[in-house]
C-alpha cells in the first residue's frame, strides 16, 4: 500500500471500511450464553466484540499479533527538550534488534512478532521552531514506510515508537489539532523538569505560532511538526484500517500520530483500542478528545509499544475466555431466569 | 498447617514474617540499570520489588502460580439476595472441574495450577440474620481448609471464590470490620436491583445489629457472618503469609476475607497485591481501607479469581521485563547522565 499524495490520502479516508457487524453480533450472542452473569467480564467483553467485528469472525483470535516500532530523530532535540541525548534513539534501535529492551521481553512473553523500522536516523527532521520539520515528499515517504510495515493479514497490530524528543513533537501536534493551552499538552517525557521543561514548553509554543498558517490540514500539521516516526505511525494506523485490521495504540506519541487520522475522518479510529494511559501529562486529555478509553492506568511512560504490549495480555485473556468457556446449556448451569 | 483455636491464630499473627529487604533492594538496584528511563515501568516495577521481597530473590519468577478457588453456600441466600439460585454454586464447581469457566481459560492461558475446594456445599452456613453463620468449630475447619490448600512453595498464590449470596456476606463483614453506612458496602453482586437489592441491604443491616455484641474480634465477625469460603480465604491468606508467599487478591469477597487478617495484625496484608477493583459497590472503599491499590479497573464482577488471573498477565509482563532486559552497560546505551 503506497500513497502518492496528500490528495490520495484525503480521498481514501472518505471511504474507510467499517467493522463486520454480523460477526460482532454473533460474538455478542455467544457471550450471552457463557457461564457467567451477563456483562460480568465488562471491558474484556467489549474488547472481544471489537476484535470480532474487525477480524470478521465470531470467535476472534490473537495468534498473529504484530508489534510495529518506528524510530525517528528530531531537530527539536537539539533544544534540550529531553533528559537523554539524541544518540539514544539509534542505541535503543540496536537494543531492540539485540532483544534487550522491554518491548522484546513483552513480545516474547506474548508470542508476538516484533518489527523495528528506523527512519533515517542520521537525518533528523528539521527544528520545527525554525521551519517545517519535513517536506511533503519526506512526510509521504515516512507515511508510506509505516503503511509498508503493516502485514496483509494480522489479528492485531500494535504501534510503538522510539525517538528522543518525540513527546515534544506529540505535544505540538496535539496542540495544533485540538487547541487548548500548550502547557496542558506538554509533560515530563523521559523525565525533564525545570529548565528543560521550560525549553520544551517554549519550543511547542514557538512551533505552533510559526506554523499557524498551516494548521487547517491535519497532514500539513504532521509535516510541519514531524516527526518521521509519527508520520509512519499515522501511515500504519491508516493502512491497518484500510485492511480492516484492529490496532492497539500505546502512549501519548502514538495517540498524537493516530489523532491525525481522527481529524481527517470522523470515526477514523474506530478500529483502534488504547492499551494504556501513560503518566505523560497530555495523554489522558488526548484520549478524551479521541473518545478512546485506555485499558490500563499503571503510570507507565516508556513508549516503544510497551504499554500496549502489556495490555495485549488483557486482550488475550478476553479472547481465551470467550473462546473456551462453556455455555449455560453445555455446563448445565442454571441461568438467572432458571433456564 | 493447622490452627487449633482462635487463640493460636491470635498468637501467630503477632509474629508474621516480613519481606526479604535485601532481595528487594537487589531487585531495585538491577532495575536502576535497565535500559529505560528510571521509573518508567512504574507500577510494574513496584510489583517486581514486591515479588522479589516475598520470594527472597532479586529476580522473581512466576513459573509456579497457584490459583485457589473456594466455594461455599450461605443460609442468607434463601432471603433472595442473589440473581441466581443457590444450586448454581455446585453447578459452577462442576463447571470449574470440567474446565468450562472463565477461570479455567485464564489459568490455562497463564500456565497456572488451579485447585477448587468445595466447602460442605450441601450444608449451607446458617442465616446470619437469625443466628451465627458458623460455630467456632465450623469456622476453624473452614480456615484450616483454606490453609491446607496453600502449597509449601509457590511463586504466587491467587485466591478466588464462588458462592451464591457471598457478596451479601462480604458486605456484612466489611461493615462489621470498618463501620460506615451499610448502603455503602452493599452492591449489585451478580446483578440484583429493586426488591432483591432491598432484601440484601436489609439482611446486612439486621445481621450487623444481631451480632453487635460479637464484633470486637475479627475472627468472631467471620464466624458470625460467614461464610465457609471467606473463612477459607482468610486461612489461605494467613497460611501464605506464614510461608512468605505473595498473594494476589481478586474482588470484593476476597478483599473482605483478607480484611479479617488486616484487622488482626497491622501490616497483615503486606504480602498481598490486588488484581483489580471490581464493579461491586463496596470494593473500592474496602481497598482504600486496606491500603491496597488495584492493578486493573475494568468493571469486572465475575469473581472466581478472574480479575486476579487477568492481572497475573501484568505481573508476568513485569517479571519478564525485569528478568530479560539489558542494562545500559550491556546494551551500550547512554544513560541520562551520559554514562
Amino acid at each position: 500500500m503506497e500513497f502518492q499524495s496528500y490528495a490520495e490520502i484525503h480521498a481514501r479516508v472518505k471511504a474507510l471500511p467499517a467493522a463486520d457487524r454480523l460477526a460482532e453480533a454473533a460474538a455478542r450472542a455467544r457471550d450471552a450464553e457463557l457461564t457467567k452473569p451477563a456483562g460480568s467480564l465488562a471491558r474484556l467483553e467489549q474488547c472481544v466484540f471489537h476484535l470480532a467485528g474487525w477480524q470478521g469472525r465470531p470467535k476472534p483470535r490473537l495468534d498473529k499479533v504484530h508489534i510495529l516500532i518506528f524510530a525517528g530523530n528530531h531537530g527539536i532535540a537539539a533544544r534540550g527538550v529531553s533528559a537523554f541525548p539524541a544518540e539514544v534513539t539509534a542505541q535503543m534501535v540496536a537494543n531492540f534488534e539485540r532483544g534487550g529492551a522491554a518491548i522484546n521481553q513483552l513480545a516474547k512473553l506474548h508470542g508476538a512478532a516484533l518489527s523495528v523500522t528506523a527512519l533515517d536516523l542520521d537525518r533528523p527532521t528539521r527544528d520545527f521552531t525554525l521551519t517545517a520539520a519535513m517536506t511533503e515528499e519526506e512526510c509521504l515517504a515516512a507515511i508510506n514506510a509505516g503503511a509498508a510495515a503493516v502485514p496483509e493479514r494480522s489479528d492485531l497490530v500494535i504501534v510503538g515508537e522510539m525517538g528522543i524528543g518525540n513527546t515534544t513533537v506529540a505535544a505540538a501536534i496535539a496542540a495544533a489539532l485540538f487547541g487548548g493551552g500548550v502547557a496542558e499538552w506538554v509533560g515530563a517525557g523521559t523525565g525533564v523538569a525545570g529548565a528543560a521543561l521550560t525549553s520544551k514548553l517554549s519550543a511547542v509554543e514557538v512551533g505552533i505560532a510559526r506554523h499557524a498558517g498551516a494548521l487547517d490540514d491535519p497532514l500539513a500539521i504532521l509535516q510541519a511538526l514531524g516527526g518521521r516516526e509519527l508520520a509512519a505511525i499515522f501511515g500504519a494506523v491508516l493502512a491497518a484500517r484500510l485492511r480492516s485490521i484492529s490496532v492497539l495504540l500505546d502512549g501519548f506519541v502514538t495517540a498524537a500520530a493516530a489523532a491525525v487520522l481522527a481529524r481527517l475522518a470522523p470515526g477514523g479510529l474506530d478500529h483502534c483500542l488504547t492499551g494504556h494511559v501513560s503518566a505523560e501529562r497530555g495523554h489522558r486529555r488526548l484520549l478524551d478528545r479521541l473518545g478512546q478509553q485506555p485499558l490500563l492506568d499503571l503510570g507507565m511512560r516508556l513508549g516503544e509499544g510497551s504499554g500496549a504490549a502489556v495490555a495485549l495480555g488483557l486482550l488475550k485473556a478476553a479472547v481465551a475466555c470467550h473462546d473456551g468457556m462453556s455455555t449455560f446449556a453445555e455446563a448445565s448451569v442454571s441461568n438467572r431466569n432458571g433456564n
